[in-house]
């Protein structure tokens, strides 16, 4: 029996927004970027596309800890609804840094529904491929972002370093901001890019110097570059796997449809739950 | 010259709430919790309280992931005009669990102004005076909350572990709990307090099984027992330090105030970072 | 398209032992322990299953580490045909204490083929799903196996315990030994079992005093446990997830086959590397 | 009430040496090297300093683990004293490298003293502010004195690196050796200095390639570089904060002090413990 | 050739002490406690034993930090003229609690002489044996001394727990402790032992609780219980090794004497160290 | 009495291959490569060596993951029957990459001999000697199974590097690859070697970048530089240690053999081990 999925997005722009991409009443492969790479991980679920709050800050890009916070509890009344409703085997929480994920996990225990995030996904399907990874990404503020789910998700061990291009996401303080996510249209169109040129010297500088054996991308806007990032690095001659958040938050959400494991109901407790521990140890 | 403290509490019942406590026009000393046991610590400075949001929980205790982190970001907007007010030298926020604390950070080292968090404080007193210290707390949801803070923060290897006195916080499903507040009351007239023996308990627990050599307190509705646990512990023969959040944060704002030292800007970057540096490592 | 599967047995008794189990022309589902457990995962893939080597070690299950390295390489060119025939999208090692997997997994990073197997898959679902993982395990020779298993894996800071039944597996210098499999049966009709008895109680225990939140089995002979003692902690109040290694193995090589993740070449170099890099670092 | 902090040099050059700085019967103020740093932080309290015990190494600086441990040793009798008086609310180590502090520990614990060091105070002060510290110190020596107490502070992983700026302390065997104290003066007056122009150098590699966000001095001789350093790092776009050792001292015995905690003790138990614990655990 | 080893004591009691033991005119092998359980390891050597310095506390043992370090230091003379006669190929640091022994391995590494100590050899060879140790230990006090060794040496992740047997040693303040060096005659003399019980009860508790696979003895005065605990727990039925500090320290002499390897003059630098490394990392 | 050590070859080309080495027939000082280096560590002992099994894959060393496993596997045999025929004291097995060795300490376990290899050796001498030691070796694969010993051996934290000098050893696929073992006759012979250049810079990076303070050689084809690259790394100015693995498993065998101590029981249970321990712990 397929399984059931409800991507969430974590923010959409207001209509009237210049960084508004699909209108909401487009189809729902439509409204996910970068359908073309993770769209065929679908074809054996039912699925829909949830667009997430409304974002507050305007036209900014989120990108600091206030920012990711916000957003991210303004995204858990809908993922309460889905997990309510009976009508999602899981949830894929889109977007890169995981805004509100161990609250909508803690939501998802209570029902048995699974809910995942793309950085949590990512690095956990990178510790399965080797010894370390490193974390492409675009700016200070979204690196340290990055920075405190690998602590959180206690992935310290395993993270080799988060990198960064140096490419701070559009914001009204910003005005000349490179728009990342347009790049990609760019690099379709077999253009140059100079974006596309740092990640790869910084994913190969994770390789020689910080000891990153597979590589994952960091902010969603720059999730199209998996492709272009892994052809680049094997023609260079480093056989190394490169991730994005979207098909590795997706492969995990079924996995644990299937497995039917949301979360450990001790590391997620309910407020009445059943039994107590006197005591945790880390 | 004195430092200016404004502390900020994690949320306020509202006011025909039977859990509401002091109201709002009450001196700023009897609108605080315990003043009793850190009142004097802040004689040298010019402080104020502020009453933080009003909880969106209704009659219900913050106690859940979700509830941390929905009132944290209600408290951010507080914590900004602080700041951003150029009338404090610091900011204190209260309540255990820290809820808001990494983002209330950020916005502080916008503005060069320490913010501080009686978790965070705790811990980083408790690890300057010995190797491991437990937390008592009070229910499996708020354990696994500090548990988290503890990830977070980085002293897992200092943590001896969290332990629970079984004492969930009042909210309409739970009709009968205890409100551990309250219980203050009992101790203070001298009548004996299941709920304290059990705090004794788990301490003495912490220290022969665990390895703490120091203990801090996890809800701010057990604060109340540092000086009791303390002197019942001594009288035990346990020469141990406890700890409770109030006091170690009104020091820990007063000692980063008066070396003007707020947060790494590397640690929380600003949007518009001068600098940018090409990896972070763990 | 349905994903191609080879599930290769870690080794087979010879037919005239007493512990040989299902002939080798039985169905495939048939050769397969506890299938109604996880047949259903197997049901949108192409599968079939390999009975591995014959085992050297007479009427002796594999249980100490020369044992388990001696089926482990037995194995490996059963590997190398799978992957090298181009029939397979990915390699599931059947068995606890994965005898050969590193070795499996080198071999299949130079076809492209994701390998994996029962241990790891368990000990990487459980991260997913909590904090910490403890493995409930049959003897000591066996629960040094396990131990070294997540040593290797890298998995120290998230398994809280390896734990054990006392229920050391069949071999002739231990005439009354428990035929551990064969304790399903009993189970299975609905009698008492000792052996589960006293899984449940190493569970609670790991749960209550190692710090526990989630359980993971050792030895492949009582992987028919998990849905016994799932049920039994959750009657017990624990909303503790419970996982075997056939099911975790499966899911997990669906989602690297559909990722299209073999593993990292720089982790598992070929002997004729196009790169190399200067250092590796921990 | 004013609290009452005993400054206690490491050690004092005889004063028939070429290194003799301050005449025992100056002024407590001119007997402390960089006052105009630190000083506002004594305002309110009442303090002395203690010169330390005369050095028995003649016209050295104290540098190697052997020198470091002899000082250490002499300086306690001092300690003692300081704390059986009843004269002091805490007592500070002035001075590098820590000589003695863990023994002096112990002292005050029997008394109910804080005692507090130097690169401890600092260490605690950066872990405060963000993620990872990196020491700038003077030489080889003294370097892995340094390193030596991270270890025994465990801040291992929290210490990004210890950076050397090749500036070995004077000594007999080492003639031409610069005077780094001396260095201050040069820099008071306006001009070039290597010495500090190599601090920067390091600390940007610090943060640049070592991850470090905050930075701390390592021998006392360089404490006078803070601000510098900290101005020209700030003047780079370096948002990092900079730390000495005097002032996190003297900050750190205030709020010890404050809150009535010397040590626990259970990490520094009397000869004559009341209690004792079964077992110790890491 | 046979290496010539120089066995300095950590203090000797003055003569006319109740607690001196073996005149400084008796046979070197007098001079040595439990002499019949190593002695064999020194007949391959040129040996002798130095008395080491007159403790200046009296009658009283050392077992606190200050204790230690004011042996240590007063130990370093003799480490020194050791090390620069030429006349020993290694030095042995005896007692427990390794009293000075950073400091003498500095001296040593001037002289290419290596320079053991007992509880650093025991670690260092129970590590060699298993995976985790621990250590039984008399009191508070030293077990604290033996945690900061296990810290500084940087085995915490191999150290199972520090265990107390509550046997202070004696010293004035402490008229009636026992004299646990004395209680070897007892145990050689056939008679039962509350010591040795003890010492037995919590070795099986480190190895069934704290997951200890090999045990070490922490003070000198009860490693004449080496053979004993390990007939008893050989006898209990755990095949568990137990090591003692002299035995472990001479055959440690004799290894690094025949590798000519004394100390990393990297971690232990001369004060005029002919190069200089710019970092120095965990 | 002198200790008896069987030195076993991790495995020995076939007498008509060209990489053939030493006829079977030679002298056991002839069928050792590098004799000079260590052959004065075994005059106190009575020794033999054993050619190992003859290797399964051609005119190809071992490099793999794969290759180390089937080697390891055939020299089991070889282990068992000189651990049971009560002739030997200890068990030293040859050559780099320690193929077998965790299966063959299990073996010697069971008869009270001491079995140890030549990497475990290194790293637990170099540990001996300062913080960190980095690990100098030939190629891609081949570092990857020395990164994979330092896992499995808990050394992560100790280990700076494995640093490559890109050297892979001859096989048929790889007909110019460099006879790294014939180096030696080439520096011998006092001719300059490339490789021997390469070692020295790989060993200064680790020195300067990686944080190492002694070195060690990863595989036994190039054991023989130790004494070559101390004396440039010294002439350099680095007072750092160079192990190679004969000397150190040499001396390691005759210093557990003198103690009596094979390896603990707990840690390698017998299948028919007496006790049992309800939980093992990390």
């Amino acid at each position: 029996m397929p399984k059931r999925l409800l991507l969430i997005q974590p923010y959409t722009f207001a209509p009237d927004s210049p960084l508004y991409v699909a209108p909401r009443d487009a189809s729902r492969e439509a409204r996910l970027i970068n359908f073309e790479e993770y769209g065929h991980l679908l074809a054996d679920t039912e699925w829909d596309v949830h667009p997430g709050p409304v974002g507050p800050f305007g036209d900014s890009f989120v990108e600091t800890r206030g920012e990711f916070a916000t957003v991210g509890v303004l995204r858990l009344p809908m993922v309460r609804e889905a997990c309510a409703s009976g009508k999602w085997d899981a949830v894929v929480l889109l977007g890169g840094g995981d805004p509100g994920f161990a609250e909508a996990r803690e939501i998802g225990q209570r029902h048995g529904v699974p809910v995942v995030a793309c950085a949590h996904a990512q690095m956990t399907v990178a510790a399965m491929l080797g010894n370390k990874f490193s974390v492409i990404d675009v700016s200070e503020a979204h690196n340290m972002q990055m920075y405190n789910l690998v602590v959180q998700y206690r992935f310290t061990e395993r993270c080799a370093s988060v990198r960064c291009i140096d490419a701070p996401l559009p914001r009204p303080s910003r005005p000349g901001a490179c728009n990342v996510q347009a790049e990609k249209a760019v690099v379709d169109a077999g253009r140059a890019s100079v974006l596309l040129d740092r990640a790869v010297a910084e994913a190969e500088a994770a390789i020689e110097e910080d000891g990153a054996d597979s590589i994952i991308l960091g902010c969603s806007a720059i999730y199209w570059m998996r492709p272009h990032l892994e052809r680049r690095l094997h023609a260079a001659g480093w056989e190394v796997p490169v991730l994005e958040g979207y098909s590795s938050a997706i492969e995990m959400a079924k996995l644990l449809a299937n497995l039917g494991a949301a979360a450990s109901g001790l590391a997620f407790p309910r407020d009445d739950a059943r039994r107590w521990r006197r005591r945790k140890v880390f």
